[in-house]
């Protein structure tokens, strides 16, 4: 009997490094080629799967898989797609069941975050709700750092890496700039519901930067946050402000939603540092900058950490030998053993706890005036940003990304409408 | 006779490289102790020079001078401060010629771009107009590369590759989400009067990215652009935008400025991302995300070019050489001798035909509809974002940059008021 098929997609917003765990799932699957046959890839995530749009993953050469570690973004595209209930929408689980038989795919690896582990753990759970057997494994992903369990999510110190590289390094410039130009600095990072990101700015006081963080887990208070400014200006002569999109009044409005409207009275979208350097503008009148990272910040694969990369291969490789061992509603999970030396296993979560549990700041990783991080919360980030996993450049100056063949597996069913 | 002590000063906005001419200048002076004394730089560019608050490079150990040149921002700070004609301000440069009296100051590097080469060409002509002999150099700098005469600027080619690099990053992304999500990106980059940093972003259509430039070169035109969006998403499935800040429509005015009020209605500052964002999402509907690059592209230290550190450096020395050989009003330059390979070496401009002169991108380097770049643009590109010239890093995950002392020369003189 020749052995299953698996399927493997990519899920939600992509990182720097989900391509990794592409990589150790593909490789892994490759080295137990007498256990596992072809991986198809969903095109577009688990659409591929429901659409039948399945990328042979078979044609692409040893040496273009390699290369998937060193490519930011999702090779086979990914989605924002969530399926509902079996109860709510027992057409799309038929349809997946459909696909997996006509493709003879027996396991399911699904690489995202919460929402993710949510689609992937009722994947986990068509053996006994509709009699298919198949065996669900989530790869964690994602870069808001927020899944329980697990000690961090691949994705996330690559984006700690870049914030808190770049907050460094803007704050010099303005540090050169304060004498007579720009006093405060806000970068606008990501983060709707936890500060783990924004954090990452707040190792630059290490280096004796002033800097500020507006974290979604704190309330935003406006007269202490212009104070706090103040102070830092008074006293280091300029100031850095990392902000989280999700930054919010205490009645939970979030401060993007400040109301701004273009000229055609249109509400302006989107741009919490705008909002937050109008605030230090109208209340200090000090000069400012401020910046949007967007997806410069979780795409940034030319400053990844080298940490981030090994353990986003890991848990894809980790992901295939918990298949192969037979399990199935189950997440692999980083570990920690100890901070300095930074020490790490593999371990599992049961899917059933991890699928939409959201993990934010502990309040002990956030210091007492609630614009700053804490020790703690130092020896928890430093580790996730070590060593520089750069990825090789051509002659002209650009980074060697690769662009897969993704070519589809002949079709063998009808269409099936989204 | 002890020789004169040079006086060195950073002006205007900073770049990731600007303190590798610093080193340059500083070292090649060391080397030729014999002919130039100590190096004093002015604390935040020329106003050290007025306030005599001169900070003695001297007690900087080599090491640290030599960490210059993988450091960002400008080091001894800088200044955005223009000296007046000598008939409209001779106090100040009375004031100048006392203090480079004082300090026994006979050579005069300023570092900068447009403006600074107006105040170093002044400077210059102080031996004829006050009778003080000062040899002033300007040694060039300036991300936005609109310095005449010079084949490229110094801080260019390093904020060429951050855009190219982060452009080429992002993009990735995109393509990655557009099938369920945002299918338009736009990047705001520097460039207020030129649009070579945006034509940096234009870099990635040879990687198969569809990308449509706004540059300050062209009018813009809201149903082209909107039509230009149209036929890439249509093609393509998604569009990255390249917006310079200074985009700007056919009466003259910046599509910055298109009138966003906040809710107070005071005038949104600045952000022509958002602006270009809202367009795109009224006429068309396209989900979108849009980043403001800012200071985070000019710093970007790690991931500068190889090629802009070195000419960077080379600049520095060679407008110490070109002092030690008696010249007074000068720039050194960088000549292009070839494209492929890339050959370049140092020469000279007179800052009489520097000063006050803009270069913008000449249109045999703007593709025919506007929104891109030629091929005769590439080949001047890609040589200035050749090599990647990374910092060390710490043990932390964080890049070593250097903290100079910065301790300033004892005061002669009384108090200066600006």
């Amino acid at each position: 009997m020749s052995p299953k098929n698996a399927f493997y997609a990519q899920s939600g917003g992509v990182t720097s490094v989900i391509n990794a765990s592409a990589c150790g799932v593909i490789e892994t699957c490759r080295e137990n080629a007498d256990k596992i046959g072809n991986v198809y890839a969903g095109q577009n995530g688990i659409i591929g799967a429901l659409t039948e749009e399945l990328i042979d993953t078979s044609i692409e050469s040893d040496a273009d898989i390699a290369a998937l570690k060193n490519t930011p973004s999702g090779a086979f595209g990914s989605c924002r797609f969530k399926l509902k209930s079996v109860e709510e929408n027992r057409r799309e689980y038929e349809r997946l069941i459909e696909v997996f038989k006509a493709h003879d795919i027996g396991f399911f690896f699904y690489n995202g975050g919460g929402d993710s582990a949510d689609t992937c753990f009722k994947v986990s759970q068509l053996s006994e709700t509709m009699g298919f057997p198949v065996q669900a494994i989530h790869i964690p992903k994602t870069v808001d750092n927020d899944l329980p369990i697990t000690d961090n999510c691949p994705g996330f110190g690559s984006v700690a890496k870049y914030v808190a590289v770049s907050a460094l390094e803007a704050s010099f410039d303005v540090k050169s700039m304060a004498k007579t130009s720009t006093k405060v600095f806000i970068l606008e990072v990501m983060g709707r519901h936890a500060g783990w990101i924004a954090a990452a700015g707040g190792l630059i006081e290490d280096y004796g930067i002033p800097v500020l963080l507006l974290l979604p887990e704190v309330d935003f208070d406006h007269d202490n946050f212009i104070a706090a400014v103040q102070s830092k200006v008074d006293r280091f002569g300029y100031c850095t402000v990392v902000v989280s999109e999700g930054a919010h009044n205490s009645d939970g409005s979030f401060l993007a939603e400040q109301g701004s409207r273009d000229a055609f009275g249109h509400a302006q979208l989107g741009g919490v540092a705008p909002v937050v350097a109008n605030m230090v503008k109208q209340a200090l009148g000090y000069k400012f900058h401020w910046a949007v990272a967007d997806y410069l910040q979780r795409s940034a694969r030319h400053i990844a950490s080298a940490c981030d990369l090994e353990q986003a291969y890991a848990l894809g490789q980790a992901g295939v030998e918990m298949a192969l061992a037979g399990n199935n509603a189950i997440m692999p999970t980083i570990d920690r053993i100890s901070n300095n030396p930074y020490r790490w296993e593999i371990g599992s979560a049961n899917l059933a706890e991890v699928a939409n549990v959201e993990k934010t700041m502990p309040l002990e990783f956030i210091s007492e005036d609630g614009f700053g991080i804490t020790d703690l919360c130092r020896e928890y980030l430093y580790p996730l940003i070590q060593g520089e996993a750069y990825p090789d450049y051509d002659e002209r100056g650009m980074p060697r990304y690769v662009v897969l063949k993704n070519e589809l597996v002949q079709k063998k069913l009808t269409q099936f409408e989204l």
